[in-house]
């Protein structure tokens, strides 16, 4: 995106809204130069994702730093046999790295980006990303910290992988569910459940059925609905 | 290039071969002002740790960034449990970062550090590495790129955890301990093993049994040795 618009001397407003963006998600923005500013905006652009939108598949090529604007992505990890675990969601504000591994350094894993809710987002063309990183302190800086913070995240559900059990983490999963929906119904199927935690379709039916049988949720075709929250913050705390 | 530290005019062995350490480990030192070079030197000091020593436990204070200038340490989480699991190793040249978390924005988890030989090391305190972490470009990018290496080799791990059965994860490993310690015979516990995978002690004995039953290994008391390589490789290649 060009920051002249067929010849108009104020900016657009597509443009003005771009900058507010990276100005208010960017710390290092306001430490940039105005030509290093100039060259993040015009190498931006907002993009509007459907929900369920993949926005990063394994074989695709490097799409670039994504910013979310509005919505909620969820970033994942994926096998060669199709087998999911969902490594964190990103929410407002939040911004994606692994989107652009082209342009990082050492970076030798695939992750998955999809919508999980109409979205809207900032996306960033790894070249200018990375010439940056590689010339401004205050860019090499916030880089760093992003990366150990996602690194923080992924400890910590191996850590959950490795020493819970499954049902103790299906239960931290519908109380998130519930909470970033805001509601007590939600809408996802046991094969969805499942592709979050890392584990078999089958393991998700045969705890939902114990968790029925207990009173804690009621499940239909393709819901599952919290009738006990407060058994299920029990079983999530073991 | 020459560092005048205050009042002597030759430097010592011991600091030379500090420095020696530092410029040959450390891409960015050539890239530092004289200023920090004599800082980093200065908050910087050879150690040497016997075969065995933990470096670091989980409740310990912060020790500080290390580099491994001979020998081999084992970076391991280990749950509330008990139960361990080997991150990876680092061999000469290698830096561990997380042993210095308290210098370290966003990182919120706990490593532990143990030799598993007799090792020679630099520990650099965590300020100054921080100061100039901060300061520095090519410091804050050679952080970033060992965090992205990092996070890959957990990544790695973690999609080995989630998608490849024990018994492949044990024969790779088996081969990884036998090219590392140049040696058929492998001077390690059952409990050790498991340690390493982030399996139960059980596990693997049943494992071993198998491979035992097929002529792969055979098991004595605290030893394994790998009697069929082939058949090894084979069944890590699955």
């Amino acid at each position: 995106m060009t920051l002249c618009l067929q010849g108009t001397l104020t900016l657009s407003k597509v443009v003005r809204k771009l900058i507010d963006i990276l100005e208010n998600y960017l710390p290092f923005f306001s430490k940039l130069t105005t030509d290093e500013k100039n060259k993040l905006v015009s190498a931006s652009h907002i993009s509007l994702c459907e929900k369920g939108k993949a926005l990063r598949n394994k074989r695709e090529d490097c799409l670039g730093f994504v910013i979310v604007k509005k919505g909620r992505l969820r970033v994942y990890m994926s096998s060669d046999e199709g087998r999911e675990i969902t490594l964190y969601r990103l929410l407002e504000g939040d911004m994606c790295l692994f989107s652009a591994s082209c342009a990082m350094s050492n970076i030798q894993f695939d992750v998955m980006l999809e919508s999980e809710v109409e979205s809207e987002v900032v996306i960033i063309s790894p070249c200018v990303y990375k010439e940056l990183m590689d010339t401004s302190l205050p860019v090499a800086k916030y880089t760093g910290e992003l990366l150990s913070s996602k690194l923080s995240e992924v400890m910590w559900l191996m850590d959950q992988v490795l020493n819970k059990r499954v049902d103790v983490r299906l239960a931290s999963l519908l109380i998130e569910e519930s909470d970033l929906r805001e509601s007590e119904i939600l809408p996802l199927t046991q094969e969805q459940l499942a592709n979050h935690l890392g584990t078999a379709r089958e393991v998700v039916t045969r705890i939902l059925k114990g968790f029925q049988a207990d009173g804690i949720v009621s499940v239909k075709r393709g819901t599952v609905e919290i009738t006990d929250r407060n058994a299920l913050y029990g079983i999530s705390a073991h």
